[in-house]
């Protein structure tokens, strides 16, 4: 039995076998070849071995998943099946006289070279596609042994040294239990993953890879940050109790769905969810969320060829507000650069993306993007209770400027003779130290603060979140993002504003009593984080909770802070 | 006559012709030649023009410059001068009959690549030289007219896009009497070059290249940021006249050389230098530094195939101490990482440097190289007044890791029997936000805060200073920087410490007098602002200053502080 500690990074107790998730080494090396009927009979097995595997999983899928998701496997059959891509690889093989994946290898580069190189968002997808297929016919032909995430069809953990986006969007709930991997924090992608299907869930165990062997049985505990490799028989019935206990747990907190969110001394605060698409809007009711606290409207621009049309974006919106039924729907302009990148806007390559020209410094810049975004939430206003935040404001030039445009294609609508609602309350995100500094001059023009600590804990901390050897500097619960926060909300409430927070912080227990206690007024989190959260805050008293949070704002340091907080527990 | 805007970089007025440093295109075609002993020829004469023009220019810098400068073009001429390398080219146009551009490209492109790729900084560097040497060949052979910046020998004002620091390393002082470029800013390489070299510089002017031809005449105002091009002779006279003043100007201010620095209200503050090797003290004594505020000592890292030894270390520190005769010396501790990398450490590429594994990151994960520092840093310490700062120190816990190191160290000093001064002061850069906001629990622990605005404010902003996209968000007047540094500084005085500033904010004058009203004890800035700022301080009233800098404090852009503090002067 092996006992390892990681991070917590989705509640719940899996208990399955270990299904190690490795990419295999595909190296190829060219050699000569003198019977060349041999090696092409050698890459026809291979292709039919693919070509009946990709058979199966296209059927499987379209039965559990439906037609949709299955339409990825189709076109990888499609690419089997077309001569024009497959003959030249027979050809190589009979004509230079080299093995089978050498030939394949250097065959499908050029086609995904080629693509590649196309500026086109749909082509680079399709090279995407040749990637997979090549790698799955190179593995019959090199002889390995590997099983596809999206391929398993039994009850299993998987660990990994990390998920990629690619992984995870593979993994099929109903046979992956829970997950654990080497490295990662509880922002990290895998970690948000895991939080929005629902699957227990440890992080950055280090070591979890090099310990366990395939079938081993493993416990994932994701409330504790524990993963227990071939547990004894006693400790897997202890866990099956823990794992009965939670669900009764989340059974009790089903009962809040559609409660309000009330402090134990009376005081209302607002749970909000964040989302990325109108297809979350049924999962934030189902969870009993009040509000739609971030919709990232970067969904609508990734995955294409070109920018959306005004049209394309009216429907969305109206659609998310529709179906919140008049509760509020703060939507968030367009948050491009950085890490998230656009191939059809051809943007220059930049050194610190983090620190580049994103966000409301490109829609500043490229006002078509813009005011298109901006006529297409201002039509949708109509149809629900909406609220525009700018994301990435450093300035208050920036948010004026902004405004102007939203102002301005506000009048021309009206000229046009299309109804606006007068009630759109127009704030800024809170995610860089500047504005936090300054809040008190903001509140004086804005409507409302939603603080965005992913970004502001990066910034303030100067340590990009996504680099393994700074992530000890992602403090959450340092004083001073603590301190940032309390003139957020005090600057708000001098001038009679609200302040919500958006970042990961909003739902992590540990920040919610501070949160609670420096008087923050909405919280937006995933959806399934908002019935625990709603349950926490049920318990605590606000009045205590300043009392605490004031404290923690004199402390020296995160673990401090963070002791603190367990303090009230005990 | 044209007159273009631009930012004033560097005081002074130069009024000289124009030289347009411009790279020339160096694309080279592959031809099939027949006539091989033609092409041979053309080879050699081309060799030979460029071993004449490089025995002229060695000569002429041996003279002017002295031994070590002409050893560059002395290794180029040996570069010409080897058959290993030479004859090669020759063999390929006469093998494979192609033309000789090509076959000197070719040819260079190997070793190149056979130089780079070994991983030392030495070999490295004969890489570089094989590439300029290579550009001076191909330069004759194409028939191309193209003048080295180092060879430039009349008076001129150099016009560029940019220049590089390979560029501004080569200029020559006696001949380049001032430049102006396209882009950058006031704290971009250029511009702090050219202030270190005491050139009149314009940079940011945006189109100053497309507007000038060479041999224009041209006035560079660098006093306020403008360029004129063939200006009338009424405005040449004009400007020399603006030129005498302020040649008067400057020796007036060499009267306050060996004066203190007081405020017209009789408040003493210190005015102290920026240094990078032993070899800048001078400079800082000449222009009357009380101190050295910030020796930054990567320069001993840089330019090597190894990390510099204790025994060299030591006595760099050493020198400086010696050399400042007891005035005080605020020793940076290696500052590495972000965008200044050394190749012989293999860091692995980060996506956002600036928000990466650098300074007292890596120093506390590196200790063999920090405990080096530190030990060379404490037996140098007895020679003077040594003050020992740390980097990018982002919380408490890094500081208390750093300075347990340094005691340790010094413990084992002290076993050895080596002498260490009981007197070094021990203090941190405040360059991460979050330092800034909690600088009150800080003050507790350091013995001095230097503000190093540079970082500071990219961090406060979220906008890297290199980028020329988001340099708008470049603010050092935001108010919400002046918070931070008024936090700072009152923070450091609550626990009767000291608190200055080492960014290039100390030295700019539309600062300074927010800076004295804010209570900044002592201002490291290059060394040739030392005398302007006297003469400034001389004359500003701290109390006045102090409201002043209460007013900029509630502002709420940073066009509205540089307005505030542009009306004392009306």
């Amino acid at each position: 039995m092996i006992k390892i500690e990681g991070i917590a990074a989705s509640a719940g107790v899996a208990i399955a076998p270990a299904f190690k998730l490795e990419h295999p080494d595909l190296t190829v090396q060219q050699r000569s070849v003198s019977d060349v009927a041999a090696e092409v009979a050698k890459l026809n097995a291979a292709l039919d071995k693919s070509k009946a595997e990709l058979e199966a999983i296209k059927e499987r899928t379209l039965q559990e998943l439906g037609a949709k998701k299955a339409e990825i496997f189709e076109a990888h059959l499609l690419i089997l099946n077309d001569p024009e891509l497959i003959s030249p690889v027979e050809d190589m093989i009979r004509n230079e006289m080299v093995n089978a994946e050498y030939a394949l290898n250097e065959t499908a580069n050029q086609f995904i070279a080629m693509f590649e190189n196309m500026k086109s968002a749909y082509l680079q997808e399709r090279a995407a596609d040749m990637k997979d297929v090549t790698k799955r016919v190179l593995i019959h032909l090199l002889g390995l042994n590997y099983v596809n995430p999206a391929e398993i069809s039994e009850e299993v953990v998987v660990i990994a040294e990390d998920l990629t986006p690619s992984d995870t969007a593979q993994l099929n709930r109903k046979y992956v239990k829970g997950f654990t991997t080497n490295i990662g924090g509880r922002t990290s992608h895998s970690a948000i993953m895991a939080r929005s299907l629902e699957i227990p869930a440890v992080v950055g165990t280090k070591e979890v890879l090099a310990k366990v062997n395939n079938g081993d049985l493993v416990i994932v505990d994701g409330l504790d940050g524990k993963v227990i490799i071939n547990p004894t028989e006693e400790l897997v019935a202890d866990y099956r109790n823990k794992q009965e206990k939670y669900q009764l747990q989340i059974e009790e907190w089903r009962k809040l769905r559609d409660q309000a969110t009330v402090s134990s001394d009376g005081v209302h605060v607002e749970l909000a969810a964040n989302i990325g698409t109108p297809n979350d809007v049924p999962g934030v009711i189902d969870n009993g969320g009040e509000a739609v606290g971030l919709y990232r409207t970067e969904f609508l621009y990734m995955g294409r060829d070109k920018l959306p049309t005004e049209e394309i974006q009216f429907n969305a919106y109206k659609t998310v507000l529709e179906k919140m039924e008049g509760k509020p729907v703060v939507v968030r302009t367009l948050d491009i650069g950085g890490d998230k990148e656009l191939p059809y806007l051809d943007l220059p390559k930049e050194m610190n993306p983090f620190l580049g020209f994103r966000a409301v410094r490109l829609c500043l810049d490229r006002t078509d993007i813009f005011r298109t975004q901006l006529r297409a939430l201002l039509r949708a206003s109509v149809y629900g209770n909406l609220r525009i935040m700018f994301p990435m404001i450093a300035t208050l030039d920036e948010f004026r400027q902004a405004k102007a445009l939203l102002l301005e294609e506000k009048d021309k609508l009206a000229a046009e003779g299309i109804e606006v609602s007068d009630e759109i309350q127009l704030g800024i995100m809170v995610e860089i130290p500047s504005t936090a500094i300054i809040a008190d001059q903001f509140a004086k023009e804005v409507d409302f603060f939603s603080i965005g600590t992913n970004d502001l804990i990066q910034y303030t901390m100067a340590a990009d979140r996504m680099n393994e050897r700074v992530s000890y500097l992602y403090q959450p619960y340092n004083p001073a993002i603590l301190r940032l926060v309390k003139m957020v909300i005090d600057a708000a409430h001098k001038e009679g504003k609200w302040a919500g927070m958006c970042g990961e912080m909003a739902g992590d227990p540990t920040a919610i009593p501070l949160l609670l206690g420096l008087g923050l007024d909405e919280f937006s989190m995933s959806a399934t984080s908002i019935l625990p959260a709603r349950s926490q805050i049920s318990k605590l008293s606000k009045a205590d909770m300043a009392e605490l949070a004031a404290k923690a704002l004199t402390m020296q340091t995160a673990a401090q802070v963070v002791e603190l907080v367990k303090s009230i527990d005990a």
